[in-house]
């Protein structure tokens, strides 16, 4: 197994680094006694822009400050710093939290948000100076994805540090929340990652032994993966030098959750750390739905909107996105990874996969 | 540690034996030159009773009966039949199943369901029939709970029989999937359940250690459970003899959960498996809001009208339902679980929980 990344644990000690020099850089404007700022790249709309090499959504070169010297900035600075001084103390102690935890954490120490939604925005804020997302300072979503295969992984949180655990012990999927996330990979004999969209057909694989079949690790995402799963997806890829194959429903709802593992989105512009730009999808594809004549149900009003959308798209500018935006507005056909069992249950593992993986590796 | 019930593998053994009863009450009502036909109780709302010695929604005895003499008959019960072949075919070989893929396996059979009600239904007709619930003849929903504790479980799905996993092995939580569901429990040395409505509290309670200073097995339902997890929280309540408290949001919302696992729903009251009677609602109560000044929200209309539909809701009949129903109505607040972190991120489990369970075990 080749390692490409720094451990957890260095990782953790270049966040706490970044905040000490934030925290630092402020004290040593006052110190200069000039009036505390930051600056950071500007987020609106007009700085988002779509990087054909990257294949990514990044900030342009626009940048704006907040300064303590503007009294408009004060109440978002103050807000900026304190939450960069919780989140200091969170990754010291290397305990989590959660972006509703840090809105009420807040109250304690006077801090005013006038509603959640204002501290999510300094926190992206935070994110934004900093060049770190803040799974990097411990500040997790709610997860529910799910990960199965020969991968052992070594924990670094409290209490487990040391502690390996290899990844195939549950059947129903290992759950990926904040330790699991901030753990080290030790050892695969993996030599692929197969993302699916959704737990039944997750279940479907373990049961079929496609782990062993296809020597491959599994992830579900439940659904459009959580930027968790998301980073996960790629330090497999990046770390273990593993290609990524993405599995989801036949519809826009589907190309997008690929889409958006593959190339990210715009609303994590100003991150590099959660796409996976080798990843490939395997559909199904529109197309796979006339070839295997599986069950399906004709697109809605919103689905339709949805793929004129993406035409406008730059993410889904190239093939196979294009021409399956084509056959999917020519069929005007939907259909879910489920629609398999019309062939017994373990078709999609005996003859779909194979031959959509070969197809692919060519 | 004492155990009430029958291994996962005899209870196996039990739904196979009611599937290939009924299959052999069918063959011997052809070879009696009878129409064949079932019987199973009505489960229309007016056969559903509230049994208050159960403290559970019980079917009445009114009773209906489908047979293939009736023209308007044919299709359910031979749509009965072929989902009965299909899960005892599914429970043999110990694979798992959706609802979703039930429906779509049925298209190779020609059996047709104009849609996904429609297998539910049938589905819960056959559930009615057998008093097994589906998840006994492998029938699963996607599952996205938790569970994290010193229980030692042993596997019971092929490839993993005999396999044995300790709880505490991975700090997310072990997923509460297909597998899970069908383990035996080997060993423990908890004394109690906590079943929290989020993934957030469940984290928090892990982190600080809840577990061993509490000497408890944690759960977490992911909202509203499924009846995978309720089912789990009876087996550990009546298999190994452990007392559980419920851990929600103070809304309607949260008190709708701890009623649900406490005394189940309508909609499952053809089953006897899924209630746990016992448990008991540790908070967060209406008078908590105030008592420990926590920050909370104004209820919404809508939560004001789901207070007065439990008024009349006969599971919500006694203490400390009614008291705290009446205190909802009276303040008009809510709160969620994670406004505990007004006061740090340790407050609950140091100060909250003890001081609870306390007054509970009074």
């Amino acid at each position: 197994m080749k390692k490409n990344k720094a451990s957890m644990k260095e990782k953790r000690k270049f966040t706490l680094q970044a905040l000490e020099s934030l925290g630092e850089k402020t004290y040593q404007q006052i110190e200069n006694i000039e009036f505390p700022s930051v600056e950071m790249p500007s987020r609106s709309t007009r700085n988002i822009h779509y990087d054909e090499t990257l294949k990514q959504y990044i900030l342009g070169d626009r940048s704006i400050k907040r300064s303590s010297r503007n009294i408009r900035h004060i109440r978002p600075f103050t807000q900026l710093i304190w939450i960069a001084r919780f989140v200091h103390e969170l990754s010291s102690i290397n305990k989590t939290s959660t972006l509703r935890d840090v809105f009420y954490s807040a109250q304690a120490f006077d801090i005013n948000f006038k509603d959640q939604q204002e501290s999510d925005n300094i926190i992206t804020d935070l994110e934004t100076v900093l060049g770190h997302s803040r799974e990097d300072f411990n500040v997790f979503p709610e997860e529910r994805s799910a990960i199965f295969g020969d991968l052992t992984i070594e924990y670094t949180v409290p209490g487990y540090e040391g502690n390996r655990l290899n990844l195939t012990s549950h059947p129903d999927g290992v759950m990926i929340g904040p330790a699991l996330t901030r753990a080290d990979f030790v050892e695969t004999k993996a030599d692929k990652i197969i993302v699916i969209e959704k737990g039944a057909m997750f279940t479907r694989f373990v049961e079929e032994k496609a782990h062993q079949k296809f020597n491959t690790i599994l992830i579900h995402t439940a659904g459009q993966p959580q930027r968790a799963t998301r980073h996960m997806i790629r330090r497999l890829n990046q770390e273990l030098n593993l290609p990524v194959f993405i599995f989801c429903d036949a519809d826009p709802w589907g190309m997008a959750i690929a889409v958006t593992i593959i190339c990210g989105s715009a609303n994590a512009a100003h991150l590099r750390d959660l796409a996976t730009p080798e990843a490939r999808w395997m559909g199904l594809y529109s197309t796979d739905i006339d070839l295997y004549k599986l069950p399906h149900e004709r697109l809605k009003d919103v689905d339709i909107k949805r793929l004129y959308d993406m035409k406008k798209d730059p993410r889904y500018k190239e093939e196979p996105w294009k021409s399956q935006i084509d056959d999917f507005l020519k069929h005007k056909n939907k259909c879910e990874l489920e629609a398999f069992s019309r062939y017994g249950l373990d078709y999609v593992v005996k003859s779909y996969l194979p031959k959509k993986l070969e197809e692919l590796e060519e």
